[in-house]
């Protein structure tokens, strides 16, 4: 496989250095630095929330906005062994993967419908902002339009299908009233959160309460995220469920899991062995 | 597909509802316990190194326990681009993946390799303890004499191919001892690492230090984990900077970014095309 | 985790049942049929191609249909380690992985920039057919318009950015041509490619030729599969790459392959370790 | 992140480019070679079990014996739903994921245990003939014990849980005992295999068939594919039922599919949620 010849061998050596550029963690011998940080002085002086804020956003936090993003973090490391991802897991275990293999395909499949439905939220809030920004007269109503003419009718973030109030919303929207009041968060995305539960209520005649994807996406659109890292802090949350479900399956010690008992058939609806042919 | 005829239909329920049992999580409409903690009383009160102590343990850390193991999860959280786990991370998102996508491609590689030397540290580290408690001459001398007639030569968790010394290291081994001297651990696995470290040094005739492997296999020893949890928590803790990575990765938006610049071609060591024909 | 208790056992084992239902495979003990065949009457009887097109479409081939599909799948096996996928299941290998391991993070990474290329390039051919269908004066110029509007500028399939001429392509073509000929496929879809192809020359005034994803979008428009198949035929196709340079990197031993040697060190653009602080 | 200094610029080139050595595939603009055959000449010409081969042994196989490999291939593409890879494939796509994530995740765990047993077996059958290469009283009877010493009683490749028969073993078998009759192989690991299943059965008192995993390793090995590769072939062969549920499933639309309905719950079996704090 040639290479264009007419590159100076300099020039090429440090194309290839350039293309694993990064911003984030400088290395030397007997050196780590992460974001401008000797990796010494972090160890044992902040916390993992402040680390992954440091390595995501490039600056420090303060201690009281890394407490919030922290209440977020603890607050969706599991919702039991029937969410695909922690049956995944358990599963994958079951057929012989270390741990590094079942939280991998675990994870994976974190995607649009099942880990994104925060981003989604995030997405939505930014633009109801956005709209607030501009003036319009009824922000809220035109982003749920918006949003719903080009993502479809269901509203991410609202309502639970089976929780009727979950009990982590109530109590991470109270954290976020806390850290409005104390001057760390604006509170403007609590705001809107709270407008579009309205609006859905009067939509609907029923109330349609915030989840735990509302909420975290206005912790985490009032901490100054992007909403594609909405999905990437639910990764780092959810991977500590995964882990345990894995861990536990891991010590039951059963062979290929599958999704049910042998007890419980599954139903074949094709065309019958031998007739088809 | 049929299942036996002659269970009950009782049975079968009961043994389908018993196929996904787990002692992690209890979930009913509007509540959410954690090994019998209610979420709300969790969320705002504990930290994310707490809660995955919680999770994988099943009972309730001590804070300066916690604190140890937040140390380990945030010295390790990233070691620069080159390493195959971040590279494949970045690579993942320029080929389209979201966020949970080049998460799970990456995570998946942490194996014995890349990510089991903490775990099996532990083992060593185990062993020694356990020939310790046997009252043997040399428990230290033996443990490596045993440990490298199953695994072979390398022993893992010290000296590293990049770093002189690990700046990550002296400063977990200093946490340590400050914890044990505080008699919240009891440092007999830093002795251990140490007393390996001594006897490594006095084979080779260099100092191989305690590399970041071999002192957080120190830690998670010291704080009861079982060796396999080694990589997990590892697990946690790589993830944030696999995550760090892909979305500057994301941000910098290149497409099909391969592991070399075009102008660096790979060889070819196979038969000429054309003639092997 | 209660259950709505008013619903009969009878019913809970039947929804049971339905939860897994599929058309695909049925299985009693000692038999096991295949859309409807005994899978005894397939093995040694029909090829790889003809059980792919079996599993995904439900019916059996003719034999110059599955041939025309063989063709494809073998075409695309591989383009060399520096595609992120075949890079990646190299690095996995010498992470430790097994095979299973190293091409699960490899097939994942063929997302929509690095996989979907065949798949998008599908729907535009459909596009243009669509157009054909509805009398439009020139489908394809209308079809490249509401394409890019929705996609942007960049046309899927054509052009390649190391090839002046992809040798995979022509050949491909000639293949399709003859089952044309031989009026086992319409040659629409091929008609569609060239039209497409003329176009792009005449907007450029430079050759644009057709590339592998665009003419085995050719191919499998023209068997009649649907877009998002074309990326899982891909799929199935890759993976023997992937496969194989995962086999030739287990035997050549390295361990934590990185993306460079470490005689190229990567850039660091961030703050000043130090400063920062 | 410095790098040695000292290494002359065209030196550091070499390596980089030697970094990612193959002797599968060599490309050039306009030109593809694979194992040295121009692409042009195998497509179209060969079929997929042929360039499987030529990609994973480096030469080109006989009809014969790639009839045999396809077989192989062939009979294990799928095993039902409630195989884990298959239900994690579908719950993957409920997830939102595309097809390259959902096989991604679901050939990932093709494991040890889930797809690992026909490479054991084939570790089993090699022992076997190498004790018959020396000459041992009774080599079948020694591999036996030989392999139960290091890897436990069960022995992988005969019986099945649900098969009393299993009808793709007996098929498969007539085949390889076809090619041996015709010489395309030598018939020695058929006559292992047998062998095996004869101690077994005087050692049990009760028939314990070979089954597909049995089977399909007297098949590669007879081929000559190390005992890894028989887990890789697995792989491309299960690919196919992955990918076919992950279609069906997406065509389906269900969003979010845990591995059981709502209808039956799971089991908490931990500490009640509020006695334990």
């Amino acid at each position: 496989m040639p290479a264009s010849q007419d590159t100076p061998d300099d020039d090429r050596i440090d194309q290839a250095s350039r293309w694993w550029s990064t911003g984030i963690i400088d290395i030397e011998p007997g050196k780590i630095g992460i974001r401008g940080y000797p990796i010494q002085d972090l160890i044992g002086h902040i916390g993992y929330a402040q680390m992954v804020w440091l390595m995501l956003l490039g600056e420090m936090p303060g201690d009281a906005q890394a407490r919030l993003l922290e209440a977020a973090l603890v607050a969706a490391v599991d919702h039991g062994p029937h969410a695909p991802s922690i049956a995944i897991a358990r599963m994958a275990v079951s057929c012989g993967l270390d741990l590094n293999g079942a939280v991998g395909s675990a994870v994976n499949v974190l995607g649009d419908v099942h880990g994104g439905a925060g981003q989604q939220c995030m997405m939505l809030y930014r633009l109801c902002r956005t709209l607030q920004g501009r003036g319009v007269a009824d922000p809220i109503g035109q982003a749920l339009q918006e949003y719903r003419a080009q993502h479809g009718r269901i509203v991410p973030g609202f309502g639970h299908r089976f929780h009727p109030r979950d009990p982590r919303a109530a109590r991470l929207l109270a954290l976020v009233d806390e850290a409005a009041a104390a001057g760390v968060v604006s509170g403007d995305y609590a705001a809107i959160g709270r407008g579009i539960e309205q609006a859905l209520e009067a939509e609907k005649g029923r109330h349609l309460p915030m989840n735990i994807d509302g909420v975290t996406a206005v912790i985490y659109a009032e901490l100054g995220f992007e909403p594609e890292l909405g999905r990437g802090l639910f990764l780092l949350s959810r991977s500590v469920g995964i882990l345990a479900h894995a861990w536990e399956q891991h010590q039951e010690g059963r062979r290929i899991k599958g999704p049910m008992p042998p007890s419980i058939p599954y139903t074949y609806t094709g065309p019958k062995t031998g007739i088809a042919k």
